[in-house]
């Protein structure tokens, strides 16, 4: 027997006249270096429909790849709804990927036009010649004094937008394809993930949820996040959708700037990286704010700096876990009930885990080999896998052997992790980051969580090292606090209370920054590098 | 082009094993008349396996109907779950409807099984040679000493559970037909919605969301408005999704006892019908609390019971609209951000709204024949009419002519609105209490509100009496409060700054109660059938 419901297709265009029709007073302010830009989701909607014009104008096809090259702004986002709600694909470029990198994905995806900021313009530009199936640039002037190509690919946004006429929107296929997004892997070619209109709307639901973001409308978001990557972990469709004001950072990423607008434009929530929250809090801290919730995720959250913010800003930074593939966000750390009345100590613990799977997403730890399912004891780990709406299948005309999904239908993260009794994950490591030492694992996040604790340090990445006995044995390499020295010893002593004697590292290194990779995580494979000669004693 | 992502259908078992895994120390808490009975999820998704089981035991169809007649209650929750886990069909039978309608219903609906509450056992038993389809009587005893019957039909819920095995869940299709609920319209037979597991798992993200119920893990949610009823708002699937404890009235609807579990149980959301909240508030008022929002619908509520409890509950009450074609919930009048300053009177107009509809759900207004839209200007009035995916298509199997889907494919709602620039819904009347006065409309709910807005007013209901020259006038029927006494004039003097002259009703009359449906609204049907033979002066 069948449902006698409504067949209503689940799109970002119902999300997007959802926004036109209720919240049009809200706001959207970018912070561009030519200038603070304010407009209201009536004005964004009207320029977003001209928008759909202009790709009509210039000739993209039915469903064509829709480049953008740009910071999180509000040009972005009309970008995020006009290229998806014409049936389009929004392809959003990585604006710190390597050249190498930006043309492969932008063949591979078959751009027919990229949108870029001025302020990024030369780190495209000279790859025009190498993106084959580009037409048009067209230039979003965000400010700055960068050179405009005389070339007649190069268009201007706003004139282009001040001509055209404004579309109807109408999908009605909730799997045709919204968006894409490459992930650039450790080895092997970057790859695309695409998601269809219905994973959009089913993420931003899931987002919004108060067990996740919890927006409203009475919040004003701002996504650190960049829209460039990974979505903008969902908040650039889940705020308008929500009805809340948006605040985008636009180029201006510099920690006195976010803290500013946090201050002074009422943001209640925020979201990014870990790096970006340790540069920010001595800039944030004591002053008043509005914030209810910080956003944390795409490397795990260091308890100290989870502490820090509770202590000096008055709110704990809330983890969650998620990857491109998952849309991207699929778990939370928020704090369950039971842990309400628990020491600070135990809250911290339960707040760095990436916690419990949204509604609509679920997981298991299994055996990556033969998929057998490890127990939920918070000791056993094994490889996550995920299922659920806003999973990817598979990735966009892969390299030949790349397989996402297993023979029964999870998809695989490549993260290594513990699920308690309650099905709360605890990310132990990238399966590519685990320490093989005698034939036992050690967790190079557990360990680098540990070294973090310690009052001098600022960053501290573990890599394995080969080693002739054990196969292979950590390495911390340890970025002190400006200003600071200390020891070897002093950095071991610190750790022994705290972690296993057969975890401990071998050596300690204290160098002048941890590398990143082009999304702001520890870049494991470029420290691996820089100590492949790397000889430990005894 | 096509999104990559998984094919993962959106079902009712989906949202249980969420539940399942990890809200395990969530609590039920059911106030029984034979006594307060608490359980965890993890013993409630236990017997909710179980329950499975029995059904299979009994010998119900692969889709088969499996009909509840009872109270909100932690059985009720397992029956939820247990029957559309198993590809079965859920239909609640409403406890207050007349005996003709319950027959009527269950055959139509083919009910294989009955599950019933012992306190409500004597309004169901004697109507069960009448069910053709009905094999089981299974009673679920909440106490009390109704006698039960010595019948091979009859079986003893607890009985059935303690022999059962547990049965794995899995529907595939979110298509599939999850539940069903009959909704008793004023002519006619009642008509059969049919919800499928995509709608109730849209609807449970719907109602979850900020700007709806807003349920997250540290919620205590108790509904009042009855599972029996157009799905309890789907707080029945939404606390347990969102890891929300609950709490469940049982047949204890005594406005004491339910202000005792808001005290007691720490309740933080609870919501029912108007009349509900009248009762309660004498035994609310002035006690401490946990509530931070209380949902109320079903009837438009009065200015002056929310304005009273925001003075003496320290909360406003949150309308929320919907109908059971709408699964129920739609819209709610959540405060939009550009009246967080405004002065009360203003924030109680808006609070008493329809409001925004959810996302997900679009609304427009109509001229019913044509289907011309009217104009967003919060004057014009027009049919109100909603599509989405958890709005109804079709009823089950019905009666020649009953058409619920315009041509162009949206679900008229019989409501008479207006909606302002900014797309929020103000109910004006139901299209058929609408009185027609000299080729004019008059809205009921108005004239009704602003009589209720007198301090000697408990409740007043409008209805329209023939008239030989004006075709029909308003009659207003008064209930005063405890011990007031009041005049005519009193009440026609305090209108008149309140409402156009051509509205003032030609005559008052004080009555004992307005009587109510089966749902707990005003019935208009039963008041005009009482004044039918009236006559107006002059």
């Amino acid at each position: 027997m069948r449902g006698l419901m409504q067949d209503s297709p689940l799109t970002v265009d119902s999300i997007f006249r959802h926004v036109e029709q209720h919240y049009g007073d809200g706001t959207i302010v970018t912070n561009n270096p030519g200038g603070v830009t304010r407009a209201t989701y009536a004005e964004w909607a009207q320029r977003t429909r001209k928008l759909g014009g202009v790709l009509d104008t210039l000739g993209i096809g039915a469903d064509g790849r829709v480049g953008t090259f740009g910071w999180n702004s509000q040009r972005h986002l009309e970008l995020y709804f006009a290229a998806p709600c014409t049936g389009r694909v929004l392809h959003t470029l990585n604006v710190r990927l390597f050249p190498e990198q930006l043309t492969y994905i932008a063949n591979h995806a078959e751009d027919e036009v990229v949108f870029v900021d001025r302020t990024v313009l030369p780190l495209l530009w000279p790859l025009i010649d190498t993106m084959k199936t580009v037409k048009h640039v067209v230039v979003m002037d965000d400010g700055g004094d960068n050179e405009i190509p005389d070339d007649s690919r190069v268009l201007d946004y706003e004139t282009l937008l001040a001509d055209a006429q404004p579309v109807e929107f109408a999908v009605t296929d909730e799997w045709r394809a919204a968006s894409m997004c490459y992930t650039s892997g450790t080895t092997g070619n970057p790859k695309g993930v695409v998601y269809s209109h219905r994973s959009t709307f089913l993420h931003t639901m899931g987002v919004m949820a108060p067990n996740a973001f919890g927006l409203g409308i009475n919040d004003v978001a701002m996504p650190v996040v960049p829209m460039f990557h990974a979505n903008a972990w969902g908040i650039a469709q889940a705020a308008p959708a929500a009805g809340s004001s948006l605040v985008m950072p636009g180029a201006l990423m510099q920690p006195e700037a976010l803290a500013k607008l946090i201050v002074e434009e009422g943001v209640t929530f925020t979201a990014g990286v870990p790096t970006i929250w340790q540069g920010v809090l001595p800039h944030l801290a004591g002053r008043p704010h509005k914030l209810r919730d910080i956003g944390c995720g795409g490397s795990a959250v260091p308890k100290a700096l989870s502490e820090a913010y509770r202590e000096q800003v008055g709110i704990p930074i809330l983890q969650a876990w998620g990857m491109t593939e998952t849309h991207p966000v699929a778990s939370s750390g928020v704090l369950p009930k039971r842990y309400q009345d628990a020491d600070d100590e135990t809250k911290a613990a339960q707040r760095a885990r990436a916690g419990i799977p949204f509604l609509g997403v679920e997981a298991r730890i299994v055996d990556s080999d033969t998929l057998e399912p490890q127990p939920w004891d918070d000791k056993a780990t094994g490889e996550l896998q995920v299922r659920g709406p806003w999973c990817a299948q598979d990735y966009y005309n892969p390299d030949a052997g790349v397989e996402l999904t297993t023979a029964d239908g999870w998809m695989k993260t490549g993260d290594v992790a513990a699920m308690d009794a309650f099905g709360s994950i605890r990310i132990a490591d990238r399966t590519k980051d685990l320490i093989k030492s005698g034939g036992e694992w050690i967790s190079s996040v557990d360990l680098e969580n540990a070294i973090m604790s310690h009052p001098k340090v600022k960053e501290a990445a573990v890599v394995g090292i080969p080693h002739p006995k054990w196969d292979e044995r950590p390495l911390a390499c340890v970025v002190l606090n400006a200003g600071e020295e200390a020891t070897e010893e002093e950095i071991l002593e610190h750790l022994k209370p705290l972690v296993a004697k057969w975890w401990m590292p071998d050596a300690v290194e204290f160098i002048d920054e941890v590398p990143k990779t082009s999304v702001g995580k520890f870049s494991k494979k470029d420290l691996r590098a820089k100590f492949a000669e790397y000889e430990l004693k005894s």
